[in-house]
């Protein structure tokens, strides 16, 4: 008899969007001239740079042709955009990773999601709270969690961020063996130091743990004194995996490309306590079962490293970043506490009341679309996510509905 | 202590691959002058279907404007697409399957790997023999399998396809719960008939199995008699899965899409025995781990149902049968027992020796690469795959060279 894996039933259906978009309809139901501006999903809304969309086009026109056509790629992806990742990405900050360290893929959501198959069943999960779903969710699939009790998965370690730790939350009372960690933060939008990070690298030593260390958002990190990689850090290529992705740096979350960095010297151990090399762990798991990214995704990713593909880059960057000010600004002069929307396009904003109040209040009294925080945890009760991905003019907009209404 | 996940560690390095690779490049440091032709990888040669190159151009175009820019889309795919797949592919066959069973992927490769995590860790696994490596090496990744010896892995089911049988293996002798099965065929190149299928169809309700049914090559069928889908069988939808792909059909190794459908009536049961949807759990699965297609290259699948597209595909496809016939018939002139190369773009041959020393001799004699049998099994020894997946011409020489050589 063909039996289930039963871990799925422990997961908690998300109702988050799905009561989004139902609190949405009844305000369009009954505000049928009202306009609505979404501050809430965390995808980009302008197109893609030139440089990517000349590439992606010349790399079509070369699938047209005999000569130039391409089948299947590299599992692990092509070299030329490995090693400009490898330069540009890391070398050229002091990180010393090689080309064949790095492994494209379609999306951090898949990389973060499918990385724990390589760790044991019984691993210890430390996630944060707030945080990114896919963490937790990924791991109630494979086993490694009881039951969900009072908003929380039993068996998971929780690390609280909160106002009174500025969201880097404290280092782990007791051992833990892998620790998923995300900055600039997916929601709270918090950066942390070298000497934050340090300490978690340090600690992963200490413990023979490792670091997951999500860095979606790097490319908003404008501050020369915050780290854009973790491996920045001296040590962490032993502790720490990095996940990147070219979603928000250049607007591809409709075009997919992303990568991992699993450093040669990354170690974990077999049930012995020997050593093993968790690149090529990594590397059997990403070639039996993916097959490349598309090769003119792949090209239009690698125009990403090109002068004026840095230069458009750039520039959508520091627009998303000047729409975060505005946020960020407006909001604290009408007396919220904000974090993030510096070095970040999410700001996380403490509402001073239950986080589906202050969204209703948004939505029924200015038209405006927030994502509640405790759609993220526990942690983020009492806090909405307000992101800066929409255009200059509707931000302006939304900031003037909020101060009239509030 | 972060522990690796050791079942990792029963993996059998497959050598198969790096093994050719030495003796070719033996070959060409002995043989400089000499030119190899490959017919041994299962890649397409022949250029994206213009229908679908202009197709790309226009999504990548949309891409390019704020008005058209597609940001996240759906993880199970566009709604353009998966109706499209729904009603030309099977619909218009009989098979009466909606758009929301359809999920779109980048590759039939990470569905047929990622499939097994729906089920429970106990279950009890049956592959063909010849197989597929994916479908074996993503089981013994997940814990169902023991050690491998005597050139197979303990605890799993191995259907054997061999001569005896037409390459159809025999109906299992006691109860197993997930079977993988793949017409046309790769490596064989066999195709099963409706009576047969319906018999697996039928062991798969009496014994509450469910079917994982590859159909990966199904564009190669051209024999009416031949079901191209599984659901053209009564009752299939409860009991079976199926996988399809862009990449034989329209050439889109390097572009990658593919779709795996899910009915809403196919089962599993919990722990109780009680009947679970499936469906639901492969939404989860792919909602939480996938975060949708590549736009354009989505786009670019939906162009293959075009008029313009359908006529490419199957001129494209006309091309490689024509290949597989001549390497049949050519073979089978020499006196080699063939299957496949009709209703499949692979040509399983019996070399009347050792695989390896076959392989040797096409090489060493005629400069001709195949694909030695035991690569995919233990039922392969003896056996060799010819691919039709070049252009006419090498296909006329290679059968020359051959015919000269041996």
């Amino acid at each position: 008899m063909i039996k289930i894996n039963e871990n799925f039933l422990k997961l908690k259906s998300s109702y988050l969007f799905a009561d989004i978009a139902k609190r949405i309809e009844k305000f369009q139901n009954d505000n049928p001239d009202k306009e609505i501006i979404k501050l809430g999903i965390g995808d980009v809304t302008l197109p893609l740079p030139p440089a990517c969309v000349k590439a992606m086009h010349e790399a079509v026109d070369e699938m047209a042709i005999s000569g130039s056509f391409k089948g299947y790629g590299p599992e692990q992806g092509y070299a030329f955009l490995r090693e400009a990742i490898a330069r540009e990405d890391f070398q050229s900050r002091g990180a010393s990773i090689e080309p064949d360290e790095i492994f494209i893929s379609d999306g951090a959501k898949c990389d973060t999601g499918n990385i724990q198959e390589i760790f044991d069943s019984k691993t210890v999960i430390a996630v944060p709270d707030p945080v990114y779903p896919v963490y937790v969710d990924t791991n109630v699939m494979a086993g490694r969690t009881g039951e969900f009790q009072d908003g929380r998965y039993q068996g998971l370690v929780y690390l609280e961020s909160t106002r009174e730790n500025n969201f880097i939350p404290k280092l782990p009372e007791k051992p833990v063996d892998l620790i998923y960690l995300c900055y600039p933060n997916n929601p709270t939008g918090a950066t942390i130091t070298k000497d934050q990070l340090t300490q978690w690298v340090k600690f992963a030593k200490d413990n023979k743990a490792l670091i997951l260390y999500d860095a979606a958002y790097e490319a908003f990190v404008r501050d020369s004194e915050i780290p854009r990689s973790i491996y920045e850090i001296e040590g962490a290529k032993e502790v720490a995996i990095e996940f990147r992705s070219f979603s928000k740096t250049a607007g591809f979350t409709g075009t997919r490309c992303a990568f991992t960095v699993v450093p040669k010297e990354c170690r974990a151990y077999d049930s012995q306590g020997k050593e093993v090399h968790v690149h090529s762990l990594w590397n059997r798991r990403h070639s039996t079962k993916f097959n490349g990214v598309s090769y003119p995704v792949q090209k239009a990713a690698f125009a990403v490293y090109s002068p004026e593909g840095k230069t458009q880059v750039q520039s959508n960057i520091d627009y998303y970043l000047g729409n975060a000010r505005i946020i960020r600004e407006k909001m604290h002069d009408l007396g919220f506490d904000c974090t993030g929307g510096e070095n970040s396009p999410y700001i996380w904003i403490n509402g001073k009341k239950d986080s589906w109040s202050f969204f209703d209040d948004l939505l029924n009294k200015a038209g405006i679309i927030c994502t509640p925080g405790e759609g993220f945890g526990l942690c983020g009760k009492g806090y909405i996510r307000i992101s800066a991905f929409n255009n200059l003019e509707n931000v302006e907009r939304a900031m003037d509905r909020i101060e009239k209404a509030l």
